[in-house]
């Protein structure tokens, strides 16, 4: 068995929504599973200076544009969220939360869930409370992840995957490691999958 | 007849040399021109506060393995410019010297002998000794095109194309518009072929 594709992202960033929309079906094409790791691309900004492209001039209507467009051309739903970015701490704090009670199948599914929530609909989770509310209605008990949340475990887990992501070379989202090789973008994704086929050129 | 796609570019971006390899052809699938508008990213720059993306850490070594595997990926020679970027101006020059004395047909495909020897072979293109040494091996008149780079016809188109270029909302290279829709990135000529295959989505 070929080892899993690695998926890095931060939940704030679209174009890692988009990825992430399509990332499990172009692995599983080619017999391969996908790790996902949620990561704080603020910590990465720190390193490289990086900034969110909303915020640059004339870049920045492109983006909000190119987004919408880039959805369609994907045939996935998009509605822009208010604020973006939004604070990811909270999801990326959910999802490890989950990791860790019920395993990576389950915080993947609880991962898509607040994407959709964010990216599909437009809802800001920024604030435990609004991720409390996607748990609830996914028959989550909310109580219990707004609790671990909070825990160090679930704290220390985010950060030292941060950190091991920028050790990787990870400096955006999103960002796809296909055995070593590294891809930035949701529009390296067809050489992501041309890779897998033949495993370089 | 439907309108030329237009392709705006500057002769030392390396992700603009890549769409350059490809845009005729995908244009031509589908019944149009291409106009070709190099510009001088530098002026944007000054309008965006972007700056190349070689010089970004992280990003930078990301790139320029990116590039090399792009090139492959698309079947095309590269090899990395020494400097990187160089200073656009001479070729820009004697693109629209070309276009003046010739008109754009010529002018293009100077234009992509002069792409090929830069990308292609890694040749700095930066002074323009080096450009008139292209011209002659291309059987041209390099005297009268040393001479007409430093006419004021030429440097006046160049910076109004540039000037024109940033009003469209040209912000990097390359940058495509197919009926006033803009598309920037060489990973955005699958989008690019798909708007002409349908119009938009």
């Amino acid at each position: 068995m070929a080892a899993p594709v690695e998926f890095y992202f931060d939940f704030a960033s679209p174009y890692g929504y988009l990825a992430s929309t399509q990332i499990d079906a172009i692995a599983e094409r080619h017999g391969r599973s996908v790790d996902w790791h949620p990561m704080l691309l603020g910590a990465v900004f720190r390193v490289t200076g990086g900034q969110p492209l909303t915020g640059i001039p004339m870049k920045g209507e492109y983006t909000a544009h190119d987004l919408l467009r880039f959805a369609g051309f994907l045939d996935v739903p998009f509605r822009m969220p208010d604020p973006m970015p939004m604070h990811p701490v909270a999801a990326a704090r959910a999802y490890y939360w989950r990791e860790q009670a019920e395993g990576p199948g389950p915080a993947k599914v609880f991962a898509k869930a607040m994407l959709h929530a964010h990216f599909g609909e437009g809802r800001d989770l920024s604030r435990p409370d609004a991720i409390a509310e996607l748990a609830d209605a996914a028959g989550l008990d909310s109580k219990a992840m707004l609790e671990g949340m909070q825990s160090q475990s679930v704290k220390e887990r985010l950060r030292s995957v941060t950190e091991e992501a920028i050790g990787k070379g990870v400096f955006g989202s999103p960002f796809v490691i296909v055995d070593g090789e590294g891809f930035w973008g949701a529009d390296r994704l067809d050489q992501v999958e041309r890779w897998l086929t033949t495993g370089g050129w």
